[in-house]
């Protein structure tokens, strides 16, 4: 038989996130802003609803110029605890943020249950691809202590995943969007760019989920869309969306 | 006449760097470490040559962790500031530090003279890439801005520049190193490895050149290296190592 990937029609290659979908990510975030709350709770009322999402709103302010990642979080961090204290934060507890920072660069890469099984299987008949966003020099040392990086011959970190970043990478792979399929847990990210472009979407949601990256707009009932809670499934959705995407050329 | 990257022999592949080979950097840089010793100045003694160098000692005991680019090296100055004033330094100049920060990583490009014309030049001959390395977010802004995206079919931005680096790279373009030639003004980033694989380099110096870059082990004297002042000479000596390969390989 001849493998999917030698064929002119249905999925020729699968794409995976990283963060949260191959190894935990969110949670060393969570660790680092309740870090970071309880730096700045000794110096106000963190119950107080406009301080609150202060940090967030700052993040937000700052992706345009310092764009994803540790870095990014730990200036806009200090940026943050500056302004909610009206500059009364000590120096000392600045010097603990960077510290934050240090920690969180440096947290153990832990691969998700079921993750190289999955992906194993997914690579004996389909090109794979990892597409992962954020710092470059974190993601690699990610990668790299993930020992996962011999599953996929290429591996593409960028700065934004949005439809252009997606037409760039398939146009290096010359393989048009009806035979891409992004298994992630952002819909934001990975699933909204793609389904834009004319591709397919698998969806693994993470325990948690970056507020950032929570506003999307997918339509939850796209055909092109499948909703999986375990990677041992990825598998079978991708054979799944083959038939479709088979059937939608035909 | 076969152009000569449709000839098996010679120069395959020529290379750019961004940083101070395209377009201006370090001068931002000084700009940048200028106001942070006007900052700290004012706690302590700059004279002092036991404080002279800590923000260097700060940045290379973190390139480790933060890499490189404009937000490792904020991180490193607020770090510095606070050591060196032994935490004295006052919150409203750790807020000048993270501005510092963020006007750096929005410094206009300037492409430095005869740049577009040389690669231009080089380009209809010879299949060309820019290699740059640094901050993802911050050098695919550069890149856009520099309005040279439209010479490089390929753009390779790096973590860091060594032959595994550069080995990655040639292997993408399945040429070897005997037929790629990398133009830049490190020798530690852009020739040394290079060199170290068995390519070939056009070296132009830029007025400013960071310490850290400072060092290097090429041998000056190497017949697989070329001094070049001006881009204006580029395509010159790339014609000419272009010589020297096809000699080495009849």
């Amino acid at each position: 038989m001849a493998t999917p990937h030698t064929r002119d029609t249905g999925i020729g290659l699968v794409g995976f996130d990283g963060d949260d979908t191959l190894w935990k990510s969110e949670d060393y975030y969570r660790a680092a802003e309740t870090e970071f709350e309880s730096i700045v709770g000794r110096y106000i009322d963190l119950a107080d609803p406009r301080t609150l999402g202060h940090l967030l709103t700052v993040q937000r302010r700052n992706l345009k110029i310092f764009g994803y990642g540790v870095k990014g979080m730990v200036l806009s961090m200090i940026e943050a605890a500056i302004e909610m204290t009206d500059r009364r934060v000590e120096v000392r507890d600045i010097e603990r943020i960077v510290e934050i920072g240090r920690d969180t660069l440096q947290h153990p890469v832990d691969v998700l249950g079921g993750v190289r099984e999955a992906v194993e299987e997914i690579a004996r008949d389909y090109h794979v691809v990892l597409i992962t966003k954020g710092d470059l020099f974190h993601q690699e040392r990610k990668i790299a202590q993930s020992g996962l990086a011999d599953l996929f011959p290429r591996i593409e970190i960028v700065s934004e995943k949005d439809p252009g970043t997606y037409a760039r990478v398939l146009a290096e792979f010359d393989l048009p969007a009806s035979r891409f399929a992004m298994v992630g847990n952002s819909l934001r990210s990975d699933v909204e760019p793609v389904l834009a472009l004319g591709g397919w979407g698998i969806h693994t949601p993470y325990a948690l989920t970056w507020a950032h990256e929570a506003e999307h707009g997918v339509d939850a009932d796209s055909p092109r869309l499948r909703e999986v809670a375990h990677p041992r499934d990825w598998p079978q959705a991708v054979r799944a969306l083959d038939q479709l995407a088979r059937g939608a050329a035909a």
